[in-house]
């Protein structure tokens, strides 16, 4: 049986349409929803990456600034944006694009951000609010991945799941929601004995690595649901660039029940959750 | 084979000769030591917990200080007096003794102890921080289930684990800090279909879910480390009161390599745990 597609590009294009309407309904109540994000010391790549993060705001209404600071700015000078940018009530969500200057402690500028307008989640406090089961803000690519797990419909109480990879804002995250949803969570790494063993039993699979084709088709149990949450970019053979997941999507779909693709699965998804966040910061107001 | 028994008063004891060292080295060098609990609206229990709290800080040299407000004091009087402790040079540890009165947002109030001396780890920035790998301060129990555990000298690299309860100042806790480790980590519930299977396949098995011998000594793994978080009163057959953990002690120890017994095992650890956390406030001082 060939596993049915999560098109996470499908689901975003519908998550995005809700936001452009919720966005619609605070404006005519007079509200502002604004997303302030924080280039220091811009690179070609972080001010591409910027452009169209302004394109997909302005696409469902959201108001997009962008606060560059230059390479030379020191970690008070930054700070002290942020703490400005905390008090704007226009502003409903604010984050800070990585790398930031080596100079520059990111921790501690997340720290700086206000709980209900960090949109990226990544404030202790708001990774410890998830702990609690009281979240404010989860870390977008976790919470993309978790809402992509909903749409199958399948049922997380008492199901088996494993998340491979336990990096603090998606392996971490993920299996802490998928837990508060009663399901028996394991929490594997790329160099977990019989790593294929675990993963066999999962009913849920959620690949957070970063190698490209580490969880092969044997990996799969008959009828999971695979998340594939990897993004690598490869050289085939012949000299092109293509990017692939932690998954052999083409083994995999064969054995699973629900897959995401990589281009067009996780990534898309996770665009929409952080503008979601944002819309979030606007209601609070 | 008959497993170890991990003594946890034992270990405790040697911990709490160490603190009182470090308690003297702190004092010579100039700095205090000390703990503010708060009692808001005393019970019976409650101030003879802290009869014995205070004991038990005095006996490695640190200062306790009762903070008691009436059962009337409002969310704005508590939170002025953290905010003052926060500030009092001389207090290197602030907890608030729970039940607070239901008018009194206790979440609320663990979120105003500043990181460093918040030593029940219970404010969401300390929970957030453990989450990052960054831990200043763990909650109690969580470290001293994780600390026994490591006087087994049992690798964790690799190692299957399993933690039985999810909770946010147990379970999860124990489960990201094994995970730290490069252990392989389940979080199972209570209600996880074939409990028993899944601890089977435990090298380290933590019980934290609170009732009373719901681990069997069928759900041991030969050698394996047990951690027995529960304490549960129970009524025998005859009338008389015991406290019990929730793994079924004399069953199980036939079949564990090392096992922690209640009480005398994670209890008196805890305790421990909480007055090096008012030293570590008193390091950063």
């Amino acid at each position: 049986m060939a596993a049915k597609i999560i098109d996470g590009t499908a689901i975003a294009a519908k998550v995005k349409e809700q936001i452009k309407e919720q966005v619609g309904q605070l404006k005519s109540q007079g509200k502002r929803v604004r997303l302030a994000a924080m280039l220091v010391g811009a690179t070609a790549a972080g001010e591409m990456y910027a452009v169209r993060q302004g394109e997909a705001c302005r696409a469902v209404g959201i108001e997009y600034e962008l606060v560059k600071l230059p390479e030379t700015a020191t970690q008070a000078e930054v700070e002290a944006k942020i703490e400005a940018l905390n008090r704007d009530p226009a502003v409903t969500g604010i984050m800070v694009h990585l790398p930031v200057p080596r100079h520059v402690d990111e921790a501690r500028l997340q720290q700086k951000i206000e709980l209900v307008k960090d949109v990226e989640g990544v404030n202790p406090g708001n990774l410890g609010m998830m702990v609690l089961g009281r979240a404010v803000n989860v870390p977008c690519t976790a919470m993309a991945a978790f809402e992509l797990i909903k749409t199958t419909g399948v049922s997380l109480r008492g199901a088996e799941a494993v998340v491979v990879g336990a990096s603090e804002i998606v392996g971490k995250p993920v299996a802490l929601l998928l837990s508060d949803e009663r399901a028996t969570v394991q929490i594997c790494r790329s160099a977990t004995p019989d790593l294929a063993g675990h993963c066999r039993k999962a009913d849920i699979l959620v690949a957070a690595v970063g190698k490209a084709g580490i969880i092969g088709g044997d990996f799969i149990k008959d009828g999971a649901v695979v998340i594939d949450v990897g993004i690598n970019r490869i050289t085939l053979p012949d000299g092109t660039k293509r990017t692939v997941g932690d998954v052999d999507f083409d083994a995999a779909k064969e054995k699973a029940g629900w897959i995401t693709p990589v281009p067009g699965g996780v990534g898309p998804m996770t665009v929409a959750m952080l503008l979601g966040n944002v819309v979030r910061g606007a209601k609070s107001n």
